[in-house]
């Protein structure tokens, strides 16, 4: 017996090509085995979903948000990047309470599921909150706790001690990392403390480093090196990196990337980047490197939302005009990005991000009948460039659905706005010189 | 007695602002009045429709496609702009039949409806199919019958013979254009002889030009001057003229479009650009010499959609990351764009692209519930930055519903998909040599 059969899909292999008609069986939260349709016994599925012919793909990973963001959505916009950390974000997030990061995280739990993300690289504040929704919404999570250097070496403890309550918690689902802000707010001896905890607890760092080029600048000017380096002398390349953004990576600091001890990779959120003005990711750089590259959203009040298909879809169209060169990033590489890159980045590879037996079962029906799709002369293409976030139809996360029809199976969505909508007034005050950092990179 | 009511929707104004809660009147195709919700008596309505709080805007408007080749999308992914016209386009488009450009152009406009679409300045082939399409969808376009110089005198007249059986048809939402392909695959004589059928019909003129800098430099290679100075040493710019891409429109060429005696619009279709790598149209310097740019899709060829919510977001973004600058590009000016300029660029500026007294009734309600919206701190924001396509709940045109709950009230939408799968596979054929045209600008 299985727990779940998914009857007569199209399948996107892991090399990027489509098989169509086929049968997924799904059992203990694995792919049990993938056969054309025909050839499965259906009378084995405890359960039986039927494929209706929709592309079944792995679910979307997010490999760099803060998701419980979302409850100050378009709060800062057409603004530049040091008026919106010092004149938006950062005193708005003076208001944060607890609670506010519960019922954020849900509603960003919500859009991501209706939008095929079953996995989250999540760095925020009050993060047991976060695990809490995070375990409700049946979804899988890769979760550190923000830190400031400011804020000492106790609550530099405190993220410690979160990694230990929820490593490998949610029945496999949560994973955890330590979450130090950045090198321009975390200083050297702060970072080696976070890598000896990492190191303590056996996980990585997530971090977000050369953010864009004018950062990399201001730390060659202030102490000559670049960020990338401080990560390589501060020891926390030795350890499982997740780099946020990286669009001020330079040249010389590819060496030190690939010199890593610890697997490292680089999250890539373009929307954020374009809405920010901040350039781009050295893509081609990095994966010539071998380097991987995943697809992120960054948080929503530069995003402004948290959709993977549209990072995907920015993604491949950016490399091409930034190229002036349409046959750079085809279709294959860019899916390959969005799946086993991705996957790589936030420290799971060969675990998801890929439809193959013994991986974890986290997949996503995409409904491709919609008349934007037809006539439907590449799936592929097709995925890559006409798919919106509301095509998904079916989410399952370690062989549990979780979405069905469009309806969400673990939470409640209405509950959910109704909670963040009566907070609204109090997040969007903003009270002067009230703030909780200061950009100054 | 009013024909339609829609009670109690926010309003986007022609300024940018929002006026929440109000009613809109409509009467004999136009809007009558906006009210505050509780002033305008219900019972005065022929039909009643519930705004349910969302947001009224006007239709949005398409000013540069080639509607039916939907019928292709998909099959010329990741190619160079040369080898994308001669191996995939052209080659494919000798495969096509007039009941082709019906179908087609029916499930485009499906399309283009479900994604709030209300006008398209159409460019394409056989089009007196896709006038009968529009008049069944109950859309507005602008319908130009493309045609190459070589085709010869007798089937530029032929052209003009369209512009004449169907400009003001469909009850006025059919209006007609001249439709030369471009300066590279037209000579000058006949351009002239383009300029007299449409000073004599009382026309304008559509027409692709400095598409990419490529294609300028050519122009300046083989004869001298830029594809602009050909419009404007061919009489072009003393007609109305909607010029498709002009990403090769150099600073020079400024000047000669301002002084161009017809008005002059030029359509944006950045999804195109970036896929092809064509560069982007110079919008902050059209934009200060005052010649109005409009948003397009192109067609879905290379686009792959016909989404002009896409459309918007990527034009702003791009604004901003070509500028590296967040401050460019605002909210409240890419709405502009979208609304009142893009209707000039079709030549309907202040008839259409505004929601005001007297102006034709094309509006369409988005829906800003879902989760990706939600906390709404900014209406205008999210209009811009998180719409999907998939948000339209409600298109009017001409004050006629023709979408109500996302149901196409015009259209058979699944005859239309189930014709358009019919030819799948004639349509997809490509035969060595056989093409409708080469490119070689």
């Amino acid at each position: 017996m299985y727990d779940l059969i998914i009857h007569n899909c199209h399948i996107l292999t892991p090399s990027g090509d489509i098989q169509r008609n086929c049968d997924l069986l799904i059992d203990a939260g694995k792919i049990a085995a993938i056969l054309p349709t025909g050839q499965a016994d259906l009378g084995q599925a405890h359960e039986l979903l039927e494929g209706r012919e929709m592309l079944a793909m792995p679910g979307l990973i997010n490999t760099h948000a803060h998701v419980p963001m979302v409850i100050f959505r378009g709060l800062a916009e057409d603004v530049a990047i040091e008026r919106w950390f010092n004149e938006f974000m950062w005193p708005l997030e003076s208001n944060l309470i607890e609670e506010d990061v519960y019922w954020g995280m849900l509603l960003g739990l919500v859009e991501m599921i209706e939008g095929g993300v079953t996995t989250v690289a999540d760095h925020y504040f009050f993060m047991d909150q976060a695990a809490r929704a995070v375990e409700q919404a049946g979804t899988r999570a890769a979760l550190g706790w923000a830190v400031f250097g400011d804020r000492g070496y106790k609550a530099l403890a405190e993220t410690a001690a979160f990694v230990e309550r929820w490593q490998g918690q949610a029945g496999g689902r949560i994973t955890t990392w330590m979450a130090p802000h950045a090198p321009y707010t975390c200083d050297d001896d702060f970072l080696r403390a976070t890598v000896a905890h990492a190191q303590r607890l056996g996980v990585g760092i997530h971090i977000h480093a050369a953010e864009e080029l004018g950062q990399t600048q201001a730390s060659l000017q202030k102490r000559g090196i670049t960020p990338i380096r401080v990560l390589a002398e501060t020891g926390v390349l030795n350890v499982p990196v997740i780099i946020a953004h990286g669009c001020g990576i330079l040249p010389e600091d590819i060496e030190l990337l690939k010199r890593a001890a610890g697997p490292v990779g680089v999250a890539h959120a373009p929307k954020t980047y374009l809405k920010l003005g901040m350039g781009l990711t050295p893509i081609p750089t990095l994966q010539e490197a071998s380097i991987p590259v995943g697809l992120a959203t960054d948080g929503a009040v530069s995003n402004n939302t948290l959709d993977i298909f549209e990072s995907l879809r920015l993604m491949a169209m950016l490399q091409k005009h930034e190229a002036r060169n349409p046959e750079v990033m085809t279709i294959r590489q860019a899916l390959q990005m969005a799946t086993r890159d991705s996957a790589a980045v936030v420290g799971l590879a060969d675990k998801i991000g890929q439809l193959s037996p013994g991986c974890l079962a986290d997949v996503i029906l995409v409904d491709l009948s919609g008349a934007h799709h037809q006539p439907l002369h590449s799936l592929t293409a097709s995925l890559v460039y006409n798919t919106r976030a509301s095509d998904v139809q079916t989410v399952i996360v370690n062989g549990q659905l979780i979405m069905r029809d469009r309806q969400i199976l673990t939470l409640d969505k209405a509950e959910i706005v109704r909670q963040v909508n009566r907070s609204m007034e109090r997040l969007s005050q903003r009270v002067l010189g009230k703030r909780i950092q200061v950009y100054n990179p």
